[in-house]
Formats: C-alpha cells, structure tokens, sequence
C-alpha cells in the first residue's frame, strides 16, 4: 500500500480534540485524544481508540470509568498540555484545575465548554490501540462553542 | 440526563460522511455512513458503528470486507442518494457507475475522489449499533479534495 495514498486517504476523517479524564483509586490523571466517535444513540454510547501500553488505557481498564472534555476552538493550548501525563496537586491536574465528576468521580477540567462521564461496556483490540466503546451516562454544557479540531491544530495524530 | 445537554455534547464530535459499500457473493449494496474513525496506525484500522439489524451490518458480517468511499465537499447528493437502499443494474447502484475494488471486490463508486478497502478483524455489540474494527487492505486517492462534513450538510445522524 503506498504509504502517501494511505495517509492522503486517511486524513479525509475528520477530528476533534479532547481530554479524557481518568480516575482510579485516589490516582488522577488525564490525556489528549482524537479517536472518539459516537456508535449508539439509545442507550448513547461512544467509541473511543487508547494506545497499548498507554498508563491512560490501563487506568481505563482498571476503573471502567472516564470523562470526555469537550474543548473550545480556543483551547489548543488544554490539548498540547495533556499530551504528556501531568502530575496531580490539589484540584489541579498540571496547571489546569478539576473537580471529580458527580456520576464517576473522573476529573473533568473546570475550564472546557462541556463534558460527558463514560462507563465502559466493551474493550476490543484494534492494532496498537483498543477500542473503547463506553455509555454516556451524564452530560453538562457550560457554553455552547464551536469545538476544537483536530484538522485546525498543528498537532499530526493521523493517518500515520 | 437532560436530552438537549446530551445532544448539544455529542454534536461537538466532528463527522465525516461516507458510502460503504458492500458485497456478498453476486449481491452489491451500499449505505451512507458518519459513525467512523481511524483506531490504528499499524497496522492501520478504522472503527466504523453500524445500524443492528441493518442489511449493511449483515453483509458485512457474512463478507467480512467492505469499501470506505471518500466524499468530496460538493458531493451530498451522493451521500443523500445512499441514505435508502438503491438497486444494482449492471454497473450501476442506483444512479452511480461503480466498480469491484481490487482487493476485496466491494464496490468503489466511479465519482469519489477517494476510497479505502477493508478487512474486518472484529464485530463489537455497542447498544443499537455494532462497532466494526477493520483493516485497512488498500487505498487509492484520485483527487485530493476538501472531505464532506456532516455538520455542513442538513443530515442529522448524530447527537440524538
């Protein structure tokens, strides 16, 4: 397969940008993550793609549980942060407070327009990730913006 | 959880829109689809959510393969033409010439600037749609044209 094909190809999906908040035990943390789509509308589920071997899929594996922050075209600055672990101090994750989500106690960032808390039902391998497919089993809107794309950020997770 | 919260969250995922299309010994279908992502680099896979008890979820499980066509920004009357199932007759589904893929024989519409052909790996229950993890087996680029989007489109396949 030629591998410009392959990524011209692949980089017609379109992407946003959010950080998925994790929470096992009193262990917190957090990363960027494009590859989410919804794949059921009743009950509303998600399907989300984590690397193999990431601290951020075994913290998924462990708790069954997370949160998906929804950022703001003018929150790239949210999603390069979090594209490294980040240490936990107080109710700040690096330098971004949290507080724990009311239905999974995930962190969701006090900063982003809007979030979802996530149950796990399905971990699928997929290559060097697994698939995610997980309930959305509460929402909260703060602001109604225009969301981060993936395709308007420098950032490259895709069709590599 | 409040449904107008619900919806106004799960619409700042970003979609694309795209014609799987389908083939199963001398019988050929496609269908418009938005729920689909890349979920690996290597090898390269995409998750793809589809309908259960749909006529496309069926073939797909029984051929285990099918063809990812890329939109073009000014092609929704394509997208909106797969919406229902359309009739082949010769080499034509519906309105639209198409052709076999070379590697998986499904079909591949003569007008998309682009399209992928897949392998299934894996079929995951996820609520009223099953998550297809499929490999990428091959792609061919024609144009490398601006993607349709949902969101630029009156289609409403999401959020709900």
């Amino acid at each position: 397969m030629d591998p410009k094909a392959k990524q011209v190809a692949l980089r017609k999906l379109p992407y946003g940008l959010f950080v998925i908040g994790l929470v096992d035990g009193d262990k917190v943390s957090a990363f960027t993550a494009s590859w989410i789509s919804q794949c059921s509308f009743d009950p509303p589920q998600i399907m989300l793609a984590v690397k193999k071997g990431s601290n951020g899929l075994a913290m998924i594996q462990a708790s069954r549980r997370f949160s998906v922050n929804v950022l703001g075209a003018e929150q790239t600055e949210i999603a390069a942060h979090f594209i490294q672990q980040r240490p936990q101090s107080g109710n700040r994750l690096g330098v971004y407070a949290f507080r724990a989500g009311e239905r999974t106690g995930a962190p969701v960032l006090e900063e982003v327009p809007a979030f979802a808390e996530c149950q796990v039902k399905q971990v699928t391998p997929a290559g060097d990730h697994d698939v995610i497919v997980a309930e959305v089993v509460a929402v909260t809107v703060r602001r109604d913006v225009k969301p981060l794309m993936l395709q308007d950020t420098a950032f490259d997770y895709y069709g590599g």
